[in-house]
């Protein structure tokens, strides 16, 4: 494989530093062209580096924590690891980088250093792309379901939903290999004439705009295997990711209680725990390491807060992927009026 | 038990109306002093009423179906089983009304012929209460979790949200037994500061006017248990009502993969279907047979569409019990400004 060095922040996540560390190394285990930039505090990256070929250090004195306002903190935390890393993706010395830290710093401060593609509008002016999230989870169907925006833009405008859903579908076709995503509008219902104001005049222009936009679907069909591609704003992709997972804790949790009951229950529980736990993983929105920033200029990757040594390796590694799969360029050539 | 006359549409819902009428006889045999106005064609309920002495029919030659279009249709469609069942409610023939039609519809019915509240705003304006759905789902605590608007309201103003809270926490208080409700505005984080334009122009209403108000709440607190009440635009509600349907699907599906790929798993499955069922049922939004549509002045309770025998008796029950309990006029009496 290609030689690619990826930034990990050290500080990313509710564990320990050291989780982290432990999912770095397992990254370097797995893929022997990996190398990492360690993105922290000197007394933690500087002796990890120390010791690891295909590791180097870049030491970030500040952190930022998931109680910080995001752009207040972007601004004012210039030596915080997510601002460094990102700035070190802008300069080249990381093809990508990798965070399980606070969703919305991570947002600002690649957009910030990282920076967004710019379009053309229909009027003809040149507008920065708003990066959205994406990510996917398992479906009925035995595939995936690719959603966007997952949280990265509470408020967005009918045309930056044009753009997530042909950067959902660009990802769908490089990162899941569908070749002609269904692309759906969430709604609250699939027929044509349903939505709010919004989804009603995000529509005709999905239908003008769109390849593959096969009309709305419903909250169902981020699971039901009817859609390849779920696009809407990041307030109800935020909501509808958290009562996805949240659905799932409540039913494993039943599941439990139901399975230690009675004592065929106490055999069942061993027979399926791993397989659950796995499902519980998946539903996440993390079976793809985490999830992906998309419409910028370089791979951004943010893994789940409540993080493992497991979903560091993976986040690591699908950073390194993504970068191996051109997907920053792939995204902007597929894309409609991309100024370079 | 007071004597309670419910209409119930024996068109309503996906099924043959003879699953709406054996669910009937099922709610009358379980409940003595419940008696029945049966609302459909005339071939059906006048020989259903005919051999039952606490039925009587009330013919409706016209039905809505979930295609038509709810104000076109609730508009036209005078002698539908929703337009006159709620006409009948009105005038005092029914004391409530179930059904497992449209969704759109009967609230639109609802809100032209049960007619809404009215309120005082705060430059003395009168002015009707939009009318909000409301439903429980089972929480992690071992409770149930309000939530509304289920989907009645795609777009809805902040001073409206402040009525769903109130109508809401009243519920809470009345058929659930929670004596101090804890509210949560659904946001995408329980920050004070996250949210969309629209979830922070409401947050300080919500702090100002709702007794109870316990901050932000995100999508995983629909199962949580750390809120009584989750309030939110009728979008997200059914956005999150929906993902959270299909999750269980999803995870009932899978986990039937899990448990029948093994001997020790088939036995375990045969163990755990029932519970599971169960489960399944409760999150569809249905634990209460149905969910309530609040705000009006008269008792209307929607079922699922995929309905069955039970689904219709525990609906009807439900709905006599609303009547009982005197859901209407307690609801009336705990929010501010109401007009009687």
């Amino acid at each position: 494989m290609n030689k690619v060095r990826i930034a990990v922040d050290v500080m990313g996540g509710d564990e320990e530093p050291q989780v982290v560390l432990d999912g770095i190394d397992a990254a370097l285990a797995a893929d022997a062209d990996l190398e990492v930039l360690a993105v922290g505090p000197a007394d933690i990256v500087e002796p990890f580096a120390e010791e690891r070929e295909r590791v180097s250090a870049l030491v970030a004195p500040d952190v930022i924590t998931m109680e910080d306002d995001p752009i207040e903190a972007v601004m004012h935390k210039r030596k915080s690891s997510i601002v460094l890393a990102c700035r070190a993706v802008k300069k080249g010395e990381a093809a990508g980088f990798f965070s399980a830290g606070a969703t919305g710093a991570m947002t600002a401060a690649a957009t910030a250093y990282v920076t967004p593609f710019k379009y053309l509008t229909d009027t003809g002016e040149k507008r920065p792309i708003r990066p959205c999230i994406v990510s996917t989870i398992p479906n009925r169907a035995g595939g995936e379901t690719v959603f966007c925006d997952l949280g990265a833009n509470p408020d967005v405008e009918p045309e930056d939903m044009v753009r997530f859903a042909q950067m959902g579908a660009t990802y769908a076709r490089i990162v899941c290999g569908i070749a002609n995503p269904r692309i759906g509008l969430l709604s609250n219902g699939t027929e044509d004439t349903k939505g709010s104001h919004f989804t009603k005049s995000c529509f005709p222009l999905m239908k003008q705009k769109v390849k593959g936009f096969a009309g709305n679907c419903e909250g169902s069909d981020f699971t039901s295997g009817n859609f390849d591609v779920v696009v809407c704003d990041g307030f109800s992709g935020n909501v509808a990711l958290k009562a996805i997972e949240g659905t799932a804790k409540l039913l494993l949790h039943e599941l439990k209680g139901v399975l230690l009951g009675s004592m065929g229950g106490k055999v069942a529980a061993l027979l399926i725990k791993k397989s659950l736990k796995g499902l519980q993983a998946k539903l996440s929105g993390d079976s793809r390491g985490g999830a992906v920033l998309l419409g910028l200029r370089g791979v951004v990757l943010i893994g789940h807060g409540a993080t493992s040594v497991e979903a560091v390796k993976n986040g690591t590694l699908a950073t390194a992927q993504a970068v191996r799969s051109n997907l920053v360029e792939m995204l902007a050539a597929s894309m409609d009026n991309i100024v370079r």
